[in-house]
């Protein structure tokens, strides 16, 4: 079966057929319709991977993050697709292992296979070979929570606000060894969060005490050990924060085998909500923003990129965070 | 910059190129060496897009499963994802949302797109017009946690098992009144659950009070109502089996609202393992299995198949499950 053949069915050009195929905007709705009814007459199957070819698109979206065991970062994934296939495209979902030589093979795999938008976290913003291969990417980049390339869309959330919420709320509370557990300072999100931390704190005359803060806090285990670390100094902090997204088991676990109760021996504060912080006893005072949303959010605006719409370049949009108080934050009894 | 040009730089004939390119198997390592460093020196890049229209694959291995907000399937997704990846293919993500017409839209999508295997759930194993897409389809399938469709690979794990020891372990501690709360019956893993709860009372010869089984439990909004509902009998459940995946939350929110105890008032075991279920208090009993070796199985499995090595169909790999006790599940004092 034949473009030819369509066109012959169909009493048009076999051109006409072709921009059909391709979305040709010039198509007029009478000529397409004529044009598919041909094609569904004779069981033409369109061809993605030929059709691409010509068209120099392939209606494949990649959405590249550092991993997909992040529960929250599901409804992310959800929503961006949803908005997608809607529209017509199909989701590509890869892994980076927060790498930068894994980004930049990526970024080049999905040139190739003409993919037609990407929307990506990045290891660290200023790696100059990954800012490279973005610029030779050929396609519309959308960063998801990152903000350091003026010209590129990013979909944000306000983890500077979260982060100095939880922080005023325990020295309201009267704390004054307040913990901070936190990711890789150099993406945005724990950057962000720890802006807002000492934001709070210099509201409020303090000063942090700079052995109290952990970074590069990634995994579960990486949680278990800064925990037990910071429960064994001599002073210990009075409250936790965990910042990073996720972590609270980890945290929880180190926190039971010291045998240290949380919102008595400790006050706790999590970076991110969910069912553990939800139904734990006492329940676990958490940051909470609206991951669906900012799918949804880099979904449409990546689309709108890609349809080529009349835009200024580099837009950001930022979703609000809010912080859920529970028990788990309790005045400090000296 | 065309393979002719590669060719000539090689010092090869134009069709040695093209077999370099399709991974041809009869190509020796030597003139491999050489036109990649032809291909290398003239900077020539492979357009994948292109190449996958002459030899008919797209090095893309498609994952069609339920939902993504599932948080412990990730590990099977991030294992399989590696597995892929080190052999060199790209997996394609998309959510099925539990329908057959997504279903089958999806596996022409991946027909059309020359996908090279497929790893998915089914909504409906005996759904007519997704067993004929299945046998449609022209490339090969890997079910995941799925049974009855005898011609394809498949990875499962051993719920039957899993629900057999949670519900005996319910009845050695003399639960008579035993609830449960499974997904779609139409689904190996429900149905499997369901086989395991009746075969524990059949050995200790007790009937259930099929009063007592809440199915199509699908989201946490579902296992809450369910739970309210069965806390509302007149004659109460005195343990409770959340046997669908990642239900827990629900569940638990339910005893909380309703003010029952869990462990006191209720026995509760939940069908899978989870941050949640380890750090709640009381600790929660759980079914665990290994889903990132599911993950692995299904795509060296798939790999295998798609390398079209010769090897019997329908192959089948079943995981173990294991109960996990825990203080949630008590003695019946009557």
């Amino acid at each position: 079966m034949k473009v030819k053949d369509v066109a012959r069915e169909a009493g048009v050009a076999v051109g006409t057929v072709s921009r059909v195929l391709n979305d040709h905007p010039a198509v007029t709705r009478e000529l397409r319709e004529r044009v598919e009814k041909a094609m569904a007459h004779l069981g033409y199957e369109v061809d993605v991977t030929a059709q691409s070819m010509r068209a120099g698109r392939s209606r494949l979206v990649a959405c590249a993050i550092r991993d997909f065991d992040i529960p929250r970062f599901a409804l992310f994934i959800k929503e961006a697709e949803a908005v997608l296939r809607e529209a017509g495209y199909t989701l590509l979902l890869a892994s980076t292992t927060n790498r930068p030589d894994v980004e930049i093979a990526l970024l080049r795999a999905f040139r190739r296979r003409r993919v037609d938008g990407v929307m990506m976290t990045l290891s660290d913003e200023q790696h100059l070979d990954v800012r490279e291969a973005l610029s030779e990417a050929l396609m519309p980049v959308l960063l998801i929570d990152r903000d350091r390339i003026e010209a590129l869309d990013r979909v944000t959330a306000d983890h500077r606000e979260g982060a100095r919420l939880a922080t005023s709320h325990l020295l309201d509370l009267g704390h004054r060894r307040i913990a901070m557990l936190v990711g890789d300072l150099n993406a945005f999100p724990s950057r962000s969060r720890l802006e807002g931390f000492r934001a709070a704190h210099a509201a409020a005359g303090i000063a942090p005490d700079p052995r109290l803060l952990r970074d590069d806090v990634l995994s579960s285990e990486d949680a278990y050990r800064a925990t037990a670390s910071l429960m064994s100094l001599a002073e210990r902090p009075t409250a936790l924060f965990v910042a990073a997204m996720d972590m609270l088991g980890g945290c929880l676990r180190a926190l039971r085998t010291m045998g240290v109760a949380v919102g008595d021996g400790i006050s706790v504060v999590a970076g991110s909500d969910s069912d553990l912080a939800e139904l734990h006893t006492p329940p676990i005072t958490a940051i909470a923003w609206d991951l669906a949303a900012m799918g949804r959010h880099a979904a449409t605006m990546l689309l709108e990129r890609m349809r080529g719409d009349e835009i200024e370049r580099g837009r950001g949009l930022t979703v609000p965070t809010q912080l859920i108080i529970r028990g788990s934050s309790r005045p400090f009894a000296s």
